[in-house]
C-alpha cells in the first residue's frame, strides 16, 4: 500500500532540483545543502478537528500542512528548499490522497519546493510535514533579538481564521473570504527572505498575535505596546463582526500565519517600501519597551481592560 | 502547553553538538551541514496498536520512534545527526512525555544524535521522526545497485518481532527476550557505515524479508535466491514456535530493523570479519541473481511451497 501511496504523491509533487541527489524511492533522501548557508527546519502536525475542521477538502489540508510550516521558514528568513510528509488515514482512499498531494503540490510549487520523503500509515487523520530551507551562515531572524525602541510591524490581516472558525456554518461573501483565510493560509516567505539584514526580531503568528508577541519578548527580554486602533483588519472581518470582537480576533486569534517581527525605528519606511514591492500588507502595530509585559493601549495611550477572551493571560 | 512539554523533551535530550547554532525553541532550528557530504533524510511514524501495541511503555514508544529512523539511516550506511519529533497524544500527562523523551533520549545519545526541535499536538497518539544523517558524497548505500552473483546477507536475527506479536499475553524469559525485540529494535547503525564502499545494495528490514528483498530486487532490475536453512534465527524464536511457523516469521515478519545487503561473493569473508569486529551478527542467506523474482528454497536448491502466510506474493 504504502509504496503506490507515495508514487502517487511523488508523481504529483515532483520538482526538479539539483540539490535533491535521490528523492522518494529508497530509506531515506539524499540532499546537497549548499556551501555557506545554515539550513533551517522545522516540524509541524495538523490533527483533524484540532487545525482543520472535520469536513475540509483535502487539497486544503494538503496545502495547509504545508503552509503552516512555510510559515516558520518565513519567520527565520529562509528560503525553502526540501519537505518530507508523514500522513496518518483511517483508510485509504486514493481520491483523498490525490486531492491532499495536489494542493500540497500547488504551494510547493510556488516556492520551488520539492518533497523528497514520505511515510503512509493507518490511523486517524493526521499529517506532519518537516520542511528545509536555507538562510545563509549569521543572516536568520531570531525571537531574540528585540530592541527597546523597536518598531513592531504585522504582515497582512490578523483574525481572519479566528473570524472563520467562529461563523462555520454561516455563508456569504464575507464569511468565504474569511474561510480560504483558515483553509489557504499564505506563508509569507518572500517577506521573511526581505527582512533579513533589517528584522532584530521576527516570529509567525499562529497561535494569535499576543501569545506569538509574548514569546518574542520573552526570548529578547523586553516588552511590548499594541496599538488597538493600529491592528490590521481585512474588510470581510470588519463586515462580519463588531469592533469589539474583531479587535479580539486580531489580538488572539490563532491560524493567520503573518509574520510579527521589530525593526529599528529608523528603518520603519524601508520596511513599508519593500513590503509594498513585495505586494504585501504590512502595518506598524506598536513599539518594544523595557519591561516584561504586553500591553495593549487605545488610541489615547489608555491600557484596554482584559476582554471576555482572557488576553490578560499574556504577559512574557 | 506546546512550550513546556517541549522544554521538557529537550530538558531530556540535549545534546552538545557543534553543529546545531540553533536548538529548540525558535520557529525552526538552525544547522550547519558538513562539507563534503550529503543529507540523508527519512520520515517515520509510530501510531498505537498499529507500530506497537496499546499499553507499550512510554520509553520503549520514545525508543522505537527513533529506532525506525536510524535504521533508516543505517541502511543508506549514514551516520546520524539531528531529528525533530511531532508528538500527537489524547491529553498532556507529564509522566507520559517524561517517559517518552527518556527513551528517546537513550537512544539517541548512543548516536549522538541532538533533537532539534518538535511539535506536540492534541489527538489520537501517534509519534512522527524526521531524521538526519550525513554521508560522503556518492558513498551511500542505495537499494539500485545490486548485481548477478551477489552474496546477500542479513544481520541479527529475523523473525522476532512477529513471534513477540504473535505470543502476546503470554510470559516466560523467551517470550520476554521476543518481545524485547519488538519494543526496542537496534538499529544496525555502525554495520550500515562499515558496509560503505563493500554493499552493492542496502535495506532495513520493516516489512518483513521478502518484502524488503523484492525492493532491492526490484530496484536493481535482479532476482534473488533465499535459503531457508540459512535465515538467522534466534534461540528464543525457535523455542517458542515450531521450525515452519519461526521460517515463515523469519521470511514475511516486519518490525526486525535488521539490514539486508548484497555484496561482490569475493567479498563475503571481509564481511564476516567487520561484522565480528562490531558484535554485530551476520548470515549469508543466499544471492543475487538474473531475473525478478524471488525464490526461497530448501537445503537440497528445492524451490518452497508457500505457506500459509502467503509468501508467494512477494515476487519483484
Amino acid at each position: 500500500m504504502e509504496f503506490d501511496l507515495i508514487d502517487l504523491i511523488r508523481m504529483r509533487t515532483a520538482a526538479a532540483r539539483a540539490d535533491v541527489t535521490l528523492g522518494i524511492g529508497d530509506d531515506a533522501a539524499l540532499l546537497a545543502p549548499p556551501a555557506g548557508h545554515e539550513l533551517a527546519l522545522a516540524i509541524d502536525t495538523l490533527v483533524e478537528g484540532v487545525h482543520f475542521p472535520v469536513g475540509t477538502i483535502p487539497a486544503d489540508i494538503g496545502w495547509k500542512a504545508l503552509a503552516v510550516n512555510l510559515s516558520d521558514l518565513a519567520a527565520m528568513g529562509a528560503t525553502p528548499a526540501w519537505a518530507v510528509l508523514a500522513l496518518t488515514m483511517p483508510q485509504v482512499e486514493r481520491s483523498f490522497v490525490e486531492g491532499l498531494a495536489d494542493g500540497f503540490a500547488q504551494l510547493a510549487r510556488q516556492h520551488h519546493l520539492a518533497l523528497v520523503g514520505g511515510d503512509t500509515t493507518q490511523g486517524p487523520l493526521s499529517i506532519s510535514v518537516a520542511v528545509h530551507g536555507f538562510v545563509p551562515v549569521g543572516q536568520a531572524l531570531l525571537r531574540s533579538g528585540a530592541r527597546a525602541g523597536d518598531s513592531l510591524f504585522v504582515t497582512g490581516t490578523l483574525g481572519d481564521a479566528a473570524g472563520a472558525l467562529y461563523c462555520r456554518g454561516r455563508t456569504g461573501e464575507n464569511v468565504r473570504a474569511l474561510r480560504s483565510r483558515l483553509d489557504r493560509p499564505t506563508p509569507r516567505v518572500a517577506a521573511g527572505q526581505a527582512l533579513r539584514g533589517i528584522a532584530h526580531a521576527a516570529i509567525d503568528v499562529s497561535d494569535g498575535l499576543l501569545a506569538d508577541l509574548a514569546h518574542i519578548c520573552r526570548a529578547s527580554g523586553k516588552g511590548a505596546v499594541v496599538q488597538a486602533a493600529s491592528l490590521p483588519q481585512s474588510s470581510a472581518l470588519r463586515a462580519v463582526f463588531d469592533r469589539e470582537t474583531a479587535r479580539d480576533f486580531a489580538l488572539t486569534g490563532g491560524d493567520d500565519y503573518e509574520l510579527c517581527f521589530s525593526v529599528p525605528s529608523a528603518r520603519a519606511g524601508e520596511v513599508t517600501a519593500t513590503m509594498a514591492r513585495l505586494g504585501c500588507g504590512v502595518a506598524c502595530i506598536g513599539r518594544v519597551v523595557e519591561g516584561d509585559a504586553v500591553l495593549v493601549v487605545d488610541e489615547h495611550g489608555n491600557a484596554l481592560s482584559p476582554s471576555r477572551r482572557g488576553w490578560e493571560h499574556f504577559s512574557t
